[in-house]
């Protein structure tokens, strides 16, 4: 029997929100067991680039990092939000530590390749599958937060997607660790009416899955976030959960958002 | 007999110029044993500063830190510094993680109190001794990268003296280790005649410094740069060098710069 690991990623808009923020982390703090927080950016990082006059492209929902783009990100990811959670989770007696990939080479990635002549710049593809050495360094007595920064082995920082990035640490994980993932966002779970909150489906399997894609009940930024559920869940992770960041506990314990199984 | 331990700073001339940077991660990287590096600013800091209109104050040579200074410090200094560092110094085979004080509560501290009607703002003063525990996490197998910000264990970070950091951190590993600590900055090494790069000091005990303080020899910046080394030496630190950032492996070998000896 593997002993638990909880691998919860939180979004950009806990991030924004100074309250939101405090509760979760209080909330992370008091998870038991091992856990690794992944979180993604947030509003800053656009506010800083137009503030700075740096304009932001988008392609298909995702930022394309020029070098600009990219020290922005850096400097508010791995920089500002990281090192504020981490005090704030010390204060809290929880042991953090902030990591990008970067940092004991934990995620190591390559420059995504220009497709169908889209370049999107800094931005990196997760090496899976990581190896768990470096992890294992932290995992003893330590509570990892991890900023969605990879590095090329090259000497370049690679801007990455922290959903996808907590699927490819949660998955490595599951050789060690008996893992369940948690996505955290704005809403109670996934949808069956995007305008009503409770409409929440309590599970989905992936063949219910593709069921809901057909109807289109599942779409836009929902379906990479299932992609790495299913992805994750097919490659030793145990559970996975999405929900709202302000439910983790009853997430945790299946008394909110959607638990999305194998099968 | 303890291992040896190298503990290097390096300052903001060498971190704003990108070859020299380049030619010093190359040096540090090859450094034989067990080592920590630890950086200042430089002013990419200040030039942020500027572009978002956010006022500068310096008091005695050290910047008043608001809550917007220490924003950008916290961005620039553990964001886009420290995470350059770690990525090229990965890329060079050195196994390196990034800091803050708040990571792992390495290096805990106390907001500067008001004295003599001077606030400093965000300014920490380290919580001197360290516990040594949180550092030989890392020690067995990875090259601390610190960036020179702490936290007071309440949720706040605070902006530090790297040159105070480095001396604290030195001395805390000198139970554990075999410490030198090796101040690097912009000069060959502490100078007789400061218009004259060859007129190099080549060692300074203490009452030799109390002598060039007399004579004005020594002055402004230098001497609380010469005041941490005494102070590391006076806690068990075995050797601290001073000198140019490009002759790093030259100062070890004491080929080069400026030798503090205890007596």
């Amino acid at each position: 029997m593997k002993e638990p690991l909880t691998v919860v990623k939180v979004g950009g808009n806990v991030i924004d929100d100074e309250q939101a923020l405090e509760a979760f982390l209080h909330d992370f703090a008091a998870l038991n067991g091992k856990k690794i927080l992944v979180h993604g950016g947030g509003k800053l990082a656009t506010r800083m680039a137009e503030q700075l006059g740096i304009a932001q492209q988008m392609m298909n929902g995702r930022r394309i990092t020029d070098a600009e783009t990219l020290k922005i990100v850096t400097m508010v990811y791995a920089g500002y939000i990281n090192k504020n959670i981490v005090a704030k989770l010390q204060a809290l007696d929880c042991n953090a530590i902030g990591l990008t990939g970067a940092d004991a080479n934990v995620v190591p990635a390559t420059k995504r390749p220009v497709k169908d002549g889209v370049d999107y710049g800094f931005v990196g593809d997760v090496t899976a599958p990581l190896s768990t050495r470096s992890w294992q360094i932290f995992m003893h007595t330590l509570t990892p937060v991890v900023a969605a920064i990879t590095h090329d082995g090259k000497g370049n920082l690679l801007n990455t997607n922290a959903d996808t990035m907590a699927q490819e640490i949660a998955k490595a994980m599951s050789s060690l660790y008996s893992v369940q993932l948690v996505y955290l966002f704005e809403k109670p779970g996934v949808l069956r009416n995007a305008a009503d909150d409770n409409s929440v489906i309590p599970a989905i399997d992936f063949a219910y899955y593709r069921q809901l894609k057909a109807e289109k009940v599942i779409f836009e930024g929902m379906i990479p976030k299932m992609d790495n559920a299913f992805e994750a869940l097919q490659n030793g992770v145990c559970k996975v959960m999405i929900g709202h960041a302000g439910a983790l506990q009853k997430l945790i314990n299946g008394q909110a958002g959607t638990s999305i199984t194998h099968d």
